[in-house]
């Protein structure tokens, strides 16, 4: 498959790409730094890409960038920040590339164990990752064409040691076992799912 | 104890006050069109409502508009009014209303079934209501002074007909099961839950 992978040079990104890579997929990365670049705060850059790469089999979305701080110091522009930056960001992924997708293909966003745990200054976070995970139960019921969508909705990964102190006790994931779940979602027959690791 | 139940002209927020004043509580009915006004679009129409009411014990919001149309047709304008009209609004209640809590006081809102089953037309409610649900497991674990919160996430009301074709084969709940749910929340000890009923 020819699978389009938005976010590719974060970890989680990443790591999906080298896991499609492994199972035999062409990936194309793309990133705000990346040649293939996206602004994501641009539907206009989203739509430009789309038509750059022509079509894909699949798309994978691992972008989102949300504020962390505790609870009283979080305003009305955090939670606004988070929504712009990983709620609505990915909307626009689903919104403009459905279009783009054949019969039969694939959407799978990134969330996190946040939208089902705790942890301190992550309040604007769970909300975006919440918003998310319900919107994937929603919206794999109305897509057209026998298309698909999952979330994949990981713990904080092994190799991220800045934030294990953040996440006391958490069972940390390897980056490796996280890439399998966009190759679960990608090639297998689950929609409206969330993949918790 | 003395409650601030906001959106009480609705079907819902008027189901917790009644529940609340079976249960023997006092009851300040707060909306859009009572006398006790909010404009929940607007944090300073908020802030002055709890500078004018004083203390209260809990706070119930029983509010949020959502768009509802076919995946295919909502914008990115519609997910940012859902954003807005449920999510942002009750953040505000619990952002600016938390000062205004005694110790040991709850702040109940209110999301809905989409959050973890889909209709036809609800992906834009489904997003508002699990960003709001995942919210609530995290700001739970924040809250000072032994601050409580929850969310009470009812199915389509009995008294809600016009709705029902929308919903087919889900179980109606009447709405006086719906606000005994506020009672347990706020007279209960919970804290970070959803009342799913």
């Amino acid at each position: 498959m020819k699978i389009l992978v938005i976010g590719a040079t974060g970890l989680v990104g990443g790591a999906a790409a080298d896991a499609l890579e492994a199972f035999g997929d062409e990936v194309l990365r793309a990133s705000k730094s990346s040649e293939l670049a996206v602004d994501l705060t641009e539907p206009e850059s989203i739509q430009a890409l789309f038509e750059r790469i022509g079509s894909v089999d699949a798309v994978v979305s691992a972008v989102g960038s949300v504020p962390f701080k505790p609870l009283a110091d979080l305003t009305a522009d955090d939670y606004r920040s988070a929504y712009l930056g990983k709620v609505a960001a990915q909307l626009d992924v689903v919104r403009i590339g459905t279009p783009h997708l054949p019969d039969g293909g694939s959407i799978t966003l990134t969330t996190g164990i946040l939208a089902r745990e705790p942890i301190r200054t992550g309040a604007a976070a769970a909300m975006a990752n919440g918003a998310l995970e319900s919107f994937v139960i929603s919206a794999a019921a109305e897509l057209p064409r026998g298309l698909r969508i999952n979330a994949v909705s990981p713990t904080v990964l092994t190799e991220a040691t800045g934030y294990h102190s953040s996440f006391p006790g958490f069972v940390p994931v390897p980056a490796a076992e996280v890439g399998r779940a966009f190759v679960k979602s990608v090639h297998g027959v689950q929609t409206g799912q969330v993949f918790a690791l």
